[in-house]
């Protein structure tokens, strides 16, 4: 058997991941069959499974990347970026996400093993919220996790809104009503300008 | 054939609605078969068809039904009684939902089917938030459209967490972010206190 290199291994690994991402977006996850998943990564079932070992480890390094990118979006362009992130997800791949949560609900190893990849990025996630705070963008009088948990809110019904393919509203309104709320006090007054 | 009168024809719609919502609940729109239906429902599928002639038109009438709660519930007790009532909404039932999206997204008639009932109580709720504008209770220097729309965001992020199974924020933390984003401009300070 022929030695694979390491780079070689990463493309593939790649290739595997982006076409798993198009046939679950296209098919949802119980319709990505093992035939509709080598059709669209363009190799067989052995291959696949050689970095894969199931569907389920398919969709939670998708699900991992995610969460990384958004993280990172997060901590490089803040709430505005993050914002218009999410508003531009695609509503195809947000429905796997909704079929998923019943599975994330009632499998414990399956959220445990989602949940893991996400404990991770939450300090760093954190720390930016608190730096928020010292620089006077955020509300001080709020904790951290709490201002962190209401952006989630408005970013999930974001992504819920996409998600069901209904007419978003506008970012800058979200950002300005966002800001009303997690802002500091005197914030108030050129948010409703730009309302 | 003995004539069934109105008083039990309407009780038998309840029976079969109440049971059908059970049913979904438990096994997902989808894993809802004809079998389970009659088995929960305690009809046969003759009987139950013959009042709604799909699963589709069952399931319809049961988020008929929900929309029409929450926004009485809107109507009658405002911005808390509504985000109470979120809180509180069944994880098994709200994933039946998720697991729709999808299909409201791609199916024409499916969406309106749904969103021409919607657009039934859309003209009351927009008038309370226009009555909240007048009283004060809301900001003015935002369209009422706009205020709906924030609302239902943060309505949406609670429920797809409570979907997930994930902690909720406290109902009270919600509620004093959510005023300082749309209350009037001098709400701030008393909701920072209660946050």
């Amino acid at each position: 058997m022929p030695k694979i290199s390491e780079e070689r291994k990463s493309a593939r690994r790649e290739q595997i991941l982006e076409g798993a991402r198009r046939c679950f977006a296209e098919n949802g996850y119980e319709g990505a069959t093992v035939v509709k998943l080598e059709r669209e990564i363009g190799l067989s079932r052995g291959a696949i499974f050689n970095y894969f070992p199931s569907k389920e480890d398919l969709f939670i390094e998708l699900a991992v990347r995610d969460n990384a990118r958004m993280s990172e979006t997060w901590l490089n362009e803040g709430l505005e970026g993050v914002v218009r992130a999410v508003v531009e997800l695609d509503p195809e791949w947000l429905s796997v996400y909704l079929e998923l949560f019943r599975r994330v609900r009632t499998d414990h190893d399956f959220r445990e093993r989602i949940e893991s990849r996400q404990r991770a990025v939450a300090p760093a996630n954190r720390e930016r919220i608190e730096q928020a705070q010292r620089d006077g963008e955020f509300r001080d009088d709020v904790g951290p996790k709490e201002i962190g948990i209401f952006v989630n809110l408005v970013l999930n019904g974001l992504a819920l809104t996409r998600a069901g393919g209904e007419e978003l509203p506008s970012t800058d309104l979200v950002l300005a009503l966002l800001r009303d709320a997690i802002g500091p006090d005197r914030a108030r007054t050129p948010a409703r300008r730009s309302a």
